[in-house]
């Protein structure tokens, strides 16, 4: 199975949660995912910067085969490039169609 | 493609937000959108009345197409009617099942 | 049909909510639902407590035919187990997994 996880939030310690879950999910043992991604826009974005509060456990889950994604939107907002972010994560046009495109090809939608 | 947002807080700097990815999902090129909707319940549907925080950027993304649905239950709690809320915006019997209604007719769901 | 609720906040007021959206749909005579279930992990894990705030709700709403299911990863950190829940509430195991499975089977989401 495939789920999606929405970051939105500028919350630190909903960020926290958020990545706890997702790496939970992983380690479930009575599901078998196949892909398991978190999509951030708006002020979500930060644990995904290099210098982010939680980009050290953005890391651990990317090596984990989590999947990362940024919305260019928000980049282009905040006056950021790929090159401000954790290696790995990747961006796409907007969280907004990518979460649209997922859910429409099967993923589960998750916004803890 | 179908998306429906789903608006339920009271924060005004997340209501704009919300209002913000609506009208970016609206012009990002590389999805083609045939709805977008936002369906606002509890303290989420202030921007929807006449005299809301954000109710200028409502009336303009009614007329960029997207749709805005009020839950009855809310209004009813509220005691607003039809004549309180921006000209365009509609009304449900509920969020909830406007929401399930959609999902189960294909829709994405996107809580910001 | 059916639709699953996700309550992951602390905050009280914000669990309050959700619990009355999912009575109300419950209510909404606009809809058949087969199925409502609330899934809760994290904080917002509290009102399944049988001294939760809003424990004396979720009692109401279990005789009313509204589903609970709690994370068992979240009772594992909190050092909580099935006897600290109200009766009725069941465990899975993790809240991830079973949004995920649900959706998969046709469940409809709602993060209020």
């Amino acid at each position: 199975m495939r789920t999606a996880f929405h970051l939105t939030s500028g919350d630190e310690d909903h960020q926290k949660t958020v990545l706890t879950i997702a790496e939970n999910l992983s380690n479930d043992e009575t599901i078998e995912m196949d892909d398991i991604a978190v999509v951030a826009q708006a002020e979500g974005i930060a644990p995904f910067k290099k210098d982010g509060t939680h980009s050290d456990t953005v890391e651990e889950l990317l090596d984990a085969g989590i999947e990362f994604r940024a919305c260019s939107n928000t980049l282009d907002m905040m006056d950021l490039d790929d090159s401000d972010l954790v290696e790995g994560v990747e961006t796409v046009s907007s969280g907004a169609s990518e979460l649209t495109r997922l859910q429409d090809d099967g993923w589960a939608y998750l916004r803890p």
